[in-house]
């Protein structure tokens, strides 16, 4: 990070007027594990969030488009260990139960309260745990990384940040929360995402941002935003820092984007370094596409290809996958001319086997991240994204989750 | 099969006048393997065919689509151990040089010979050990099985089928052989599939049933078609059976349609059946969807989820990962109306938990097939897919492929 962006504690309450808290309310069948929390600021907010387009989308998603088409909130009360997906007319009553029980304790307005579900599909809330697990829960400033835990399924660790910049001669900070490890597109576990702040900013322009930012990170994983059924990134901004709203002619605009592409890309890459399973990072750099559409098309295709991640798993640099995966990407490609590398080793020159070193090959292959670069040679297009290699944990993983 | 279609012994070779052979020609590091193969008719035959559309396709492709544009071949040639993909102009003349060998081999214009690769990519062909090995082979009437076995990569048993029918009063017989074991879409192994048949056929009609088989069949197979560098399904047709030249008007070209279906769905099912690591063979129906397009993705979006593969690698009735797949898929749904069984389990109700036993369902994804149903309740649109689980043996196979 440079000198502008300060990286301080506390994630999502870090900015100044947010709260959180949590609590171990039974939804997982380990009864000491945090599974319920809720994240707060003292003030309303404006509010904008991107989701999955699923067509099985969950309770907890409708709940949530409904009440930001305002532009408004001041809350989000999030549980794991269930989804609340596939449960009806029921699942979509508790979805505005479990917010309801939040805005009570808070005396907030309904209207203002927004709910995340994670975990298992098909199955009913046990919403008296939920509402019993509320009423436990106390909020504070310094419980933005326990809300980062509470909210996690399969993860191995939390994912979290948050930075301090200065905007209109004032401090201001951005926090984020992530959740998610199942990796594999097209099928991936819940996203879910949280960012605050106490910048000012106006809606238009932030709606703008967040679909932008989401765009060039949590869409660029080899995990879908489209995909799942529960997929949430929203983001809160309370405005207590007291800077002149942010819009497209706000002279430092440009400086709350970066904090929000440093936060979103951040979060992304620890998400894929934390794929279930996934003992390497890979970042995947496409230049010279004919445009951006196709650079993240073929940036994309390589990230999700299963035989490659296989290899990768094997440190074997078996870049023919990549080929292969390039072709049927959709992204125009000239057979004649596109250039691979591992690493700094050059295995593809002009579409053909480069002259290279197998144990050079090798060794860039050998660590726990590794990058690929493909150049097109057709344009100016760029696009970077990010996945981890394919393991027997995946599959361990996934093989008996119900039970 | 009914007592219209008989199966009968030797695949590509039992219709009239096909001959085949094969020899171990050292491209594969163990040099008693069987590698390159050629298949033949004694007299020119009405060909077409349906290739992949990958941007990086391989040099014999570009040889196959060039030369059938005549609609007329007479034999191939194909090698297993290298796929002749990204290796440029060396790469296309090698394809020209391997079809030219078996060409002077036969006595046949080099016009009239197709030629396939597969294995890995981005190594140029050893096109001495081809110019022997094809000097070494012996064509005979029953080289079908080991013609089929020729072309395996990293199957572990051959897929091959022959049917005898009656057509116009005469005895007449489609076999088939293909190859083809990475099972994830979407970077599948390479499939390669050689139809042949003593039938006489028109080549227009011809040209529509190869296309309109193969979109029911091997498209169906949590393999893409359009997806690999080097996918290839070539019907040879030497009219030797006698038969009126079968076109849209001929009474029973329903016969050879249905034979055709038979042959082509059998080879998809047992290709699904040998995925690479596969322990389980899952049949996707889906029924009740807006149009038949709409029950093509939502039965091949089930097939191709490695979340599903997983639950189903482990008998996990996980019905959760079929709602999530279904969602994602882009098939119109009404998210109060599908319902979902495993086998003769009804899993899901009206988009909801059903009430199941779950040692049923356990029951119901045992045994070594496992058959899931979905009705969309939408409209008349059906469509059957065929894939198989994700397990520990497909990344084994996966890691260390190049070495």
């Amino acid at each position: 990070m440079s000198d502008l962006f300060r990286e301080i504690e506390h994630c999502v309450t870090a900015p100044e007027g947010f709260r959180a808290g949590v609590t171990a309310s039974g939804i997982k069948s380990d009864a000491a594990i945090k599974d319920l929390g809720i994240l707060a600021s003292d003030v309303p907010c404006v509010a904008a969030g991107t989701f999955t387009t699923s067509s099985t989308r969950a309770a907890p998603v409708i709940v949530c488009q409904e009440r930001l088409r305002g532009g408004k909130a001041q809350a989000v009360i999030v549980n794991s260990g269930n989804a609340n997906c596939a449960t009806g007319d029921l699942g979509l009553l508790n979805a505005y139960r479990m917010s309801e029980f939040a805005a009570k304790k808070l005396g907030l307005e309904n209207e203002l309260v927004l709910c995340s579900s994670t975990g298992i599909i098909g199955r009913q809330l046990p919403i008296e745990k939920i509402q019993a697990g509320v009423s436990a829960i106390e909020l504070s400033r310094d419980g933005g990384n326990a809300f980062s835990e509470a909210i996690l399924t399969t993860d191995t660790r939390p994912k979290r940040i948050a930075l301090e910049f200065e905007l209109d001669g004032r401090v201001v900070r951005l926090g984020g929360a992530t959740k998610g490890a199942g990796m594999i597109y097209p099928n991936m576990a819940t996203m879910l995402c949280y960012l605050t702040t106490d910048a000012a900013i106006e809606l238009e322009w932030m709606k703008t941002e967040v679909r932008a930012a989401v765009a060039d990170s949590f869409n660029m994983m080899a995990m879908d935003g489209d995909m799942s059924t529960n997929d949430t990134c929203i983001l809160f901004a309370n405005g207590l820092a007291g800077n002149t709203p942010i819009n497209a002619q706000h002279p430092q605009a440009g400086t709350f984007r970066e904090a929000l592409r440093r936060v979103t890309q951040y979060l992304a890459r620890e998400m894929a370094r934390d794929g279930e399973g996934a003992t390497k990072l890979m970042t995947v750099y496409v230049r010279g596409a004919r445009d951006k559409a196709d650079a993240v098309k073929a940036a994309r295709a390589i990230t999700v290809s299963p035989l490659w991640q296989c290899a990768l798993a094997g440190g074997d640099p078996n870049w023919g996958r990549i080929v292969a995966a390039l072709g049927a990407s959709g992204c125009a490609l000239d057979q004649g001319s596109y250039d691979i590398f591992i690493g700094d080793v050059q295995v593809t020159q002009k579409g053909m086997a480069a002259a290279y070193a197998q144990e050079d090959a090798k060794a860039a292959m050998a660590g726990s991240e590794v990058t690929i670069a493909v150049d097109l040679h057709l344009g100016e297009g760029q696009a970077t994204a990010w996945g981890c290699d394919l393991t027997h944990g995946y599959i361990d993983e996934n093989t008996l989750y119900t039970r």
